[in-house]
């Protein structure tokens, strides 16, 4: 390739980003076809496409077969969360990872649990509850109802060395998940392993998984005051 | 098409299912090829193929040219989170879109803002703080920071009619964004407007986005008490 980097497809699409912040090219305004941009950008026509097929990977440009390339309207704004094990998370911090089991029955699951996950009312579940450490510190508390009807096996093991959240993941993949995000005042059920204080408010991230059509589990995973969730786009 | 559904490659997913919720099959295990297996269950290679292709798709195969398929271990799951308009939001609940502005005004960001967004400490922003509200209740404030420098003819737009979030959408796109979610007591600051008791908790999205390397705004969407943020996957 001859093409140096400064006449590179990159060029072109700084240019296009450069017209877009000028408001040269506004959300919803069509632009020139890739012949005519390269005519006016003096470059190939593969490099103007390289640039808007990037532009358009990025979600800045609407490609349509009729009526050509527009500046995107951006309704839609997405973020991808990562959910890692975590023990995993909390290394990645550079912190030691500690754990301890708090309790841990058989029983029937709260109405609420049992139909979100779509459980008969009386099915038997296993209720772990736990708590994750970084460096002695309190970091999450997994409160979890494993569906025993899915997952037999988990009746024969302890969680006092691994974690439900870790052993799930070992043992069994699933299918489906949901997830929901909200917050709790720190005074809520429980969250007293959590080392709060009085007026601390924590995020909850509930999840539930299904592997096919059988349900799987429903956690509540309640993180320290100050825990924050990061995305990039 | 003559193969019937019953047949088809739902029912060779089905089957690899079944054979991992009854743990035939472990994370990690190796399966048997495309060939044998079709050999197996008795239909054409390229169903096998297509329903391999499917649980790959939802995460459930590692399929690697060499060293053949395996399930899956996994230790990362995720969770994409649309990120309407909240004026959409809204209306997609059936509710009546309510606005209100509350500040107005140009001024010297705190450094936090100005770092985490890359400006120049002394580099002129206009706030605007406003209340999105759902059938006359309070349902989200929005307290944004907007970089002037890359938006200068946000100093034309009032914001009484329009929220700096819908105009932001309708008049310039981004090409990169950070969010962060977390929680607040209600007591922080201005949560007042949100018709907040004192022990609620509140979760808050925070956003972050650029335009190639021009930074946009900082934006913190904190949500009334209750508002759980969904995801499917």
């Amino acid at each position: 390739m001859s093409e140096r980097p400064a006449h590179g497809w990159q060029t072109v699409r700084e240019e296009v980003l450069r017209r877009i912040a000028e408001k040269i090219w506004r959300p919803g305004d069509p632009i020139p076809n890739e012949a005519d941009l390269a005519a006016e950008l003096g470059c190939a026509r593969a490099t103007v496409n390289r640039a808007l097929r990037s532009l358009s990977d990025d979600g800045l440009l609407d490609r349509r077969r009729k009526g050509g390339t527009r500046i995107a309207r951006q309704p839609v704004g997405r973020a991808t969360i990562e959910i890692p094990l975590i023990r995993t998370a909390i290394a990645e911090r550079g912190a030691r990872y500690g754990y301890r089991l708090i309790e841990r029955q058989e029983a029937v699951a709260p109405g609420a649990v049992s139909a979100a996950l779509g459980t008969a009312a009386d099915a038997a579940f296993l209720h772990v509850v736990s708590l994750h450490l970084a460096d002695e510190a309190p970091y999450a508390l997994e409160d979890r109802w494993i569906v025993l009807g899915t997952v037999p096996e988990a009746r024969d093991e302890g969680f006092e060395a691994i974690s439900a959240n870790e052993w799930l993941v070992r043992h069994l993949p699933f299918t489906r998940a949901e997830s929901e995000f909200s917050a709790v005042p720190a005074a809520a059920a429980r969250s007293g392993a959590l080392d709060t204080a009085p007026g601390d408010a924590l995020i909850v991230h509930r999840r539930r998984t299904w592997l096919g059509d059988k349900p799987i589990t429903q956690v509540d995973m309640t993180f320290a005051p100050g825990h924050r969730i990061r995305t990039q786009q």
